[in-house]
C-alpha cells in the first residue's frame, strides 16, 4: 500500500537554522526586530529598503499591544482597531449571553452608537523607549547570591517603573532583552475605553477549527474590529495605517508589526533538554488532559458547549503549539545543528579564555540552576502556577489573598505583578465582570486537585490539607460552592478591605489559597533565585556575543514590539509547491468538501451571499515572516505603510520557531487586506465600516 | 447563581461497600458468582429461588464467551448468536470497505445466504468444568523463590491445558480463581465459522456517543446479530435462550450470564495504592493522550475519521472506565471501607496467630512486591505491554519473532501465549485479514515512540538504540514503509518459516522488536517472579478466607463465565429517583433536543420509521446486576430462563465496581428484549429474523 507521501519525508526542516547563534550573516529573512535596533543592513542587502525614522515611528504607533500580549492596529483616524476574533474572542465572549450569543452570531455595529463596551479591555501603544541597563546592573551587587540578587534586580526595576509612572502617568514597563544583556524602559499610552464595533461568527472566524489551526491551505475570516474612545468620544488619532488598495503581491517585500510572545533562541543546550526532557512533555500531557476533560463535558448539551468555549481553543491551540515545539526538539538535524552553534559559540570564546572566563564559566552554571529548577518544576507548575488549582475563581481568591499581602509593603518588595506600575491592569482584571460558570470551576478545579494528588502523591501532607479528607471534585464543588469571590461587588470590597477584610471573610477559596501560598511562595522564591543565576549566565554570555559579533542581532521575542520583515511566498512541501495564496472561491469549495459539517461549516450569512462575493478575491496567504504566538492581530504592512493583511497563524512547518526560524518552509499566514473589505461588503454589507477603512476615517 | 445539583452532591456512594471482605453475609445483589458455586443462599433468601443443576446447566451452555472477552449467547436452535454492536465493532469494521461500509450504513441479511462469513472470530462455549487446585499447587515447590515459582506453575498450567486439549479437543484454559486460591480447568467448544446477520448503523447503536457512554438515561440500540456454522451449515443447538413474551418488569428477578474481566475487590490496601497512585493516572493519561491524537487526525478528513473510528471509541471507552476508576479510588468513603476490612480481617487474624501465620506475612511480603512492581511499572508498560510501540503492525512483528523463538521450546517453557493450547487462537488473530493502515500506524507508533523517549528520557541507550539517530515520527514512518507483516500471506510464511525465515526477511519492523524484546523479556520476567510473590501471599489470604468465612463467596472476575442476580430498578440521583426504563418514543426526543446533530443524529432509517415505531415500548433500562467490562453482550434472562434484555453498559455510579458493587446506586444498563424486536420489525423490516427469533429457530 503506498503511503502518503507527507508522512514518509523526512524533516529537513532544520538544516539551515540557528544562524542567530554562530556569527554568519543573516542570510534570511530572520529576526523579530527592536524598533530601536532595525535591521537596516538585511534590508539594504537583500531590498533595498531604508526606512526612514518617520516611518518606523508611524509604524510603531500605529501598532497595539492588545490585552494581555497580542497584537493590533489602529486603521482610522476615528480610532478603528483591526485585529483577530481569537484575539478578541475572550472579550466577545464576555459581552455574550446566552440570549445574545455575539460568539455564535457575530455582531455588527453601522453606527458608533451600537457599539458594544467592553468591561475590561486594555490596549497599549508604545510611546517611548529609554535603555536603562546601566541602572538595573549597578543595583545589582555583583557576586551577591541567586536570591539576593534577584530581590535587587526586582527592586530597581520597581523603583524606575514607579518614577517613570509618576512622571509620565503613561504605563511604565522594563523590559529584559538578549536574556538579560539589556534592559529597556517601554513607556506606553493607555486606552481602556473600548468598544466592539464588528465580530464574524465564530465559525467562519474560526472556519476549519482544530484541525486546519495551523494548517495550510487555509480559509479563515480571523478578523474582528473594535474602536477606542477617550472621554466617552471616538478618539482622533495622528498616527493610523491607511488601507491599502490592492493589498500585497507575490515577492513583495512587506513588514510585521507586533509582540511576538517568547523565543528561546539563545537557550544553551542544558536548557533546551530542560524543555525537551521536562517542560514541555509535561505541559503537553496536561493540555491533554485538560482537553478530554473539557471536550467530553462540552459534548453533553449545548450550554456546556457555549461555557467550555470560552476556555477550549486556548487549550487546544496550546497543545498543537506544543507538540510542534516537542517536535522540532525531537528533530536530530534540528538538535545537531543547536549543539554545533553552541560547541562553535565555546570554541570562539577559547580563543581569548581570560576576557571570556565569566562567559566560559556560564555554561556549566546555567546548567547547575537548571537542573534545580528541573527538579522544582512539578511544584512549580502545580502550586505557584496554579496547575493544581485550575479555573478563573482560584486566580482571583488568590489576587485577593495576596494583594492584601503585598500592597502594605514597599513597592520594591513586592512581587511585582502587585507594584505600583501593574495597579491598573491588575484591576481591570480582578473586577472583571466575566462570567464565571461554577460548574466548569468545578469540572477544572476538582480534575487539577487530582492531578495535583497523582503527581505529589496522596500521602503528601499538603495535598492531605488540600484535600481535607474530600475527594477532589468533593473539594472542588465545597470551595467553588461556598466562596463570594465570583461576585465583582464582594472582590472589590475585600480588595478595598485589605487583610482584615480577607481575613473577616473566611471565604473556603481563599482559605484554600492561603493554605497553598508558604509552599507556593518558597518554590517560587526557589525557581527566581535560579533563574537569576541563569540570568547572570546569560548575561555574561550575551556580553560576549556583542563583542564577537557585534551588535547587529535581534534578542529573543518578551512580549515587547517588534518588526519582521519577509515577502508573500508559497513553500515547498513533498515535493510539490504550496502556492501562497487562497481565494475566497476556496472558501465555498472546502465547505462544501466537508459537506458544510462543522468545524467545516459555513454561517447562513456567508452562504447566502456566495452568489455576491467574488471569489477570485484572495483570502489568506503565507509569508516568510519571522513571528510567533503573540503576533496574532498584528498588522502587515507595505514599503508604504499601508495595511495589506492581517496575521492570525503560522503554519505547521512553524512550529519549531520557538528555537530557530526556518525561512524554507516555516511561514506567518495572514487574511489579505482585500478579502477584509470583499467580505465586510459582500458578507455582512458593512458599508460603513468599509467606507471608513477605505477613506482612513468616518 | 445556585449550582447544579449534581456537582454538588456529596459522594456517599461507598457507604455500603466492601462486605466481600469482611464476614457479614451478603445482603446485596452483589457477588459475580461461578456457575459450580452458585449464590443459592442469597437467592432463597432474598427471592426464594432455587435454581436448579438443570437450569445452570442450560444457561451455561446457552452462553458464549464472543472473541477476546465479551459474551453472547444463543437465540435460536439454528445458531442465532445476540451481542451488542460494539462487540461486534471490530468485525463489523473489518467486513468493512470504503464501498460497503457496514459500520456506517448497518446491514441486514434476510436469508442465511446473504451472510457475511467473518474471517477471524472465535466464539467458546464453557462445556465443562474441573477443579485442578491441588494438581497446580502441588507442581510448585515450596519455599521456591518468585522466578522458580512462576515457571513450575506455568508449566504444570500448560500440561494440563495440553492433556486436556488432546484428550477431548476441545480448547482448555487453566483459570486462576480466588487470587491463587483455586484452579479450574474450563473446557471451551469453539466456533470459528461465524456469518454477519444484523449489524445498525453506527449511529443508532451508539446514538449519545461518548457523551452519553455509561450514563442514564439512555437509549442505544447496542445490537448486533450474528450465526454460527459448522461445516459449511448453520449449527443444530441443543440449548438456546428463548425469547420471552414481554421482557421484564421492574423489581423482577433476572439473571446476566457472562464474562467479567476483571475485578479487585480482594486487593491489599498496598495494591490498591498502587493502582490509585501508579497504575491507574499513567493509562489515564497515556489515554487521554492516545484520544487526542486520534481525535485531532480523524478530524482532518473523513476518510481518517473512518479509520481512526476502529480505535477511537475503544480509547474513549477505557478513559471513562479508569477515571471511574480512579474516582472510586479517590473517594475517602470507599477508601476509609477499604481499610477498614483490611483491618477488621487482619484483627481476625492474630485471634489465632500461629494457624495463620502465613496469611499474617503475606500482607508484608505482597507489599514488598508490589513496590518492585512499582517500580518496574513504566518499562513493563512501555517494553512488554508495548505502550511505547502502538499499533497493530509492531504487535504482529513482534509476534512472528516471539514465535520463532518460542515455538521450538518445549510446551511448558514457553510464553503461555505460544503454548499449544492457545494456537487456533493465536493463528487466527496474526492471519487476520483486518485492514491495517500504514498512516495510522504511523502515527500511533511515532507518537508511542515520543512517548516511550519522554518516559525513559532521550539518553536512555535504549531510547537511543530504538530511534536510530531518527525524530519518532521519522522512524515510525521508516519502519511502518519499510515493513512487509501488513501482508497477510507473508506473515504466514515468516510464521512457517521459523527462525531463520524470520532473520532473513531483515523486516525492519521486526529488526525493531527484536532490539527491544532482551529488555522487554527481562522486565516481564522481573514483574511476573514480583505476580507470583503477591499470588502467594493472596494464595495464603485465600485460605485463611476460606477458614474463617466459609466458601460462600465469589472469586474476583477473571474473564470466566459467572452468573449475576439482580432486579430492574431505578435509583437515586441527587434527591430525584431515575426511572429505571426509557422507551423508544424517548430516543426520538432526544435526537430532537440535539438537533439530530452527531452522537444525538438518528439514521435515515429511524427517522423514516418513527411513525411505525410504537413509542411506548421499553427501550433501555437499568438493573442492580453486578456487572463490569467483559459482560457486554450478556444475555439477561427470567426465573424461566427465557431472554429478558442484552446487556451493554454500566451507569457513572457503576464505575467504581471494580472495587466495590454498590446496590443503591451503581446500575447495569441493557437492551429491553421487547425493543429488540420492536426495532427489528418496524426500523428495518427484518420480519425473518424477528420470526426466528420469536419461535427460536427459522
Amino acid at each position: 500500500m503506498p503511503l502518503p507521501p507527507r508522512l514518509l519525508a523526512a524533516p529537513l526542516r532544520f538544516a539551515a537554522v540557528a544562524t542567530v547563534l554562530t556569527a554568519a550573516p543573516l542570510a534570511a529573512d530572520e529576526g523579530m526586530w527592536l524598533f530601536t535596533a532595525p535591521p537596516r543592513e538585511q534590508l539594504r542587502e537583500r531590498y533595498q529598503f531604508e526606512p526612514s525614522a518617520e516611518w518606523l515611528e508611524h509604524l510603531r504607533l500605529s501598532s497595539i499591544r492588545f490585552g494581555n500580549g497580542a497584537s493590533a492596529s489602529f486603521v482610522s483616524e476615528d480610532g478603528l482597531v483591526m485585529t483577530n476574533h481569537h484575539v478578541g474572542r475572550g472579550t466577545i465572549q464576555k459581552l455574550s449571553t446566552p440570549e445574545r450569543n455575539l460568539l455564535q452570531n457575530g455582531f455588527l455595529a453601522r453606527q458608533p452608537k451600537d457599539e458594544i463596551p467592553c468591561p475590561d479591555l486594555e490596549l497599549n501603544v508604545l510611546a517611548s523607549i529609554e535603555d536603562v541597563t546601566t541602572r538595573v546592573n549597578a543595583a545589582v551587587p555583583h557576586g551577591a547570591d541567586g536570591v539576593a540578587a534577584a530581590a535587587a534586580r526586582r527592586k530597581v526595576i520597581a523603583e524606575i517603573e514607579k518614577e517613570s509612572l509618576e512622571a509620565t502617568k503613561l504605563r511604565s514597563d522594563v523590559i529584559k532583552l538578549y536574556q538579560g544583556g539589556q534592559y529597556h524602559l517601554y513607556r506606553y499610552k493607555r486606552y481602556t475605553e473600548v468598544k466592539l464595533v464588528f465580530a464574524p461568527e465564530s465559525d467562519l472566524a474560526k472556519f476549519g477549527g482544530d484541525p486546519d489551526n495551523f494548517e495550510y491551505p487555509r480559509y479563515s475570516f480571523d478578523v474582528a474590529i473594535f474602536r477606542v474612545y477617550e472621554n466617552g468620544q471616538p478618539v482622533k488619532l495622528p498616527h493610523y495605517l491607511r488601507w491599502s488598495k490592492n493589498g500585497p503581491a507575490e515577492g513583495e517585500l512587506t513588514f510585521v508589526s507586533g509582540h511576538p510572545g517568547r523565543t528561546n533562541r539563545l537557550l544553551t543546550m542544558a536548557e533546551l533538554a530542560f524543555l525537551r526532557d521536562t517542560a514541555y512533555p509535561a505541559q503537553s500531557l496536561r493540555q491533554k488532559r485538560d482537553e478530554v476533560l473539557l471536550l467530553s463535558w462540552a459534548a453533553r448539551s449545548e450550554e456546556n458547549a457555549r461555557r467550555a468555549n470560552n476556555v477550549l481553543p486556548g487549550v487546544q491551540n496550546g497543545r498543537k503549539a506544543r507538540d510542534g515545539g516537542l517536535a522540532a526538539l525531537y528533530d536530530p538535524t534540528f538538535w545537531a545543528a543547536k549543539q554545533r552553534a553552541e560547541t562553535e559559540f565555546r570554541q570562539q570564546l577559547e580563543t581569548t579564555p581570560e576576557k571570556f572566563a565569566e562567559a566560559r564559566q556560564a555554561f556549566e552554571r546555567i546548567a547547575t540552576a537548571q537542573k534545580t529548577i528541573t527538579e522544582l518544576a512539578p511544584r512549580f507548575r502545580l502550586l505557584e502556577q496554579a496547575g493544581g488549582f485550575s479555573g478563573d475563581a482560584f486566580t482571583i481568591a488568590r489576587t485577593l489573598l495576596r494583594a492584601a499581602e503585598e500592597l502594605p509593603k514597599p513597592n520594591g518588595q513586592r512581587l511585582p505583578e502587585f507594584g505600583d506600575a501593574a495597579k491598573t491592569s491588575r484591576e481591570l482584571q480582578l473586577f472583571s465582570p466575566k462570567p464565571i460558570f461554577p460548574d466548569l470551576e468545578i469540572l477544572r478545579l476538582g480534575d487539577a486537585l487530582q492531578a495535583l494528588s497523582e503527581t505529589l502523591g496522596a500521602e503528601d501532607p499538603l495535598v492531605v490539607k488540600v484535600l481535607a479528607g474530600k475527594s477532589p471534585r468533593a473539594r472542588a464543588a465545597e470551595v467553588i460552592g461556598g466562596t463570594k469571590v465570583l461576585d465583582v461587588a464582594t472582590r472589590r470590597a475585600l480588595y478595598q478591605g485589605g487583610t482584615a477584610a480577607v481575613e473577616a471573610a473566611r471565604d473556603p477559596l481563599i482559605e484554600l489559597a492561603r493554605l497553598v501560598d508558604p509552599a507556593a511562595r518558597e518554590v517560587r522564591k526557589q525557581v527566581e533565585a535560579a533563574e537569576e543565576v541563569k540570568t547572570q549566565g546569560q548575561n555574561a554570555l550575551a556580553k560576549a556575543r556583542f563583542d564577537l559579533q557585534g551588535t547587529g542581532r535581534y534578542p529573543d521575542a518578551t512580549s515587547s514590539l517588534r518588526l519582521s520583515f519577509g515577502v508573500v511566498k508559497g513553500y515547498p512541501e513533498n515535493g510539490r509547491n504550496i502556492p501562497a495564496m487562497t481565494d475566497l472561491a476556496g472558501l465555498y469549495q472546502r465547505a462544501r468538501e466537508h459537506r458544510n459539517q462543522p468545524p467545516f461549516d459555513l454561517p447562513a450569512s456567508a452562504l447566502q451571499a456566495e452568489k455576491k462575493v467574488n471569489g477570485k478575491v484572495p483570502f489568506n496567504f503565507v509569508s516568510t515572516h519571522d513571528i510567533i504566538g503573540g503576533n496574532s492581530g498584528s498588522p502587515m504592512v507595505n514599503r508604504a505603510g499601508e495595511f495589506v493583511g492581517l496575521i492570525f497563524d503560522g503554519n505547521l512547518q512553524s512550529l519549531g520557531t520557538d528555537f530557530a526560524h526556518d525561512e524554507r518552509v516555516g511561514r506567518a499566514v495572514s487574511v489579505h487586506s482585500s478579502a477584509i473589505l470583499e467580505v465586510l461588503e459582500k458578507v455582512y454589507g458593512a458599508t460603513e465600516l468599509v467606507q471608513e477603512l477605505r477613506r482612513g476615517k468616518r
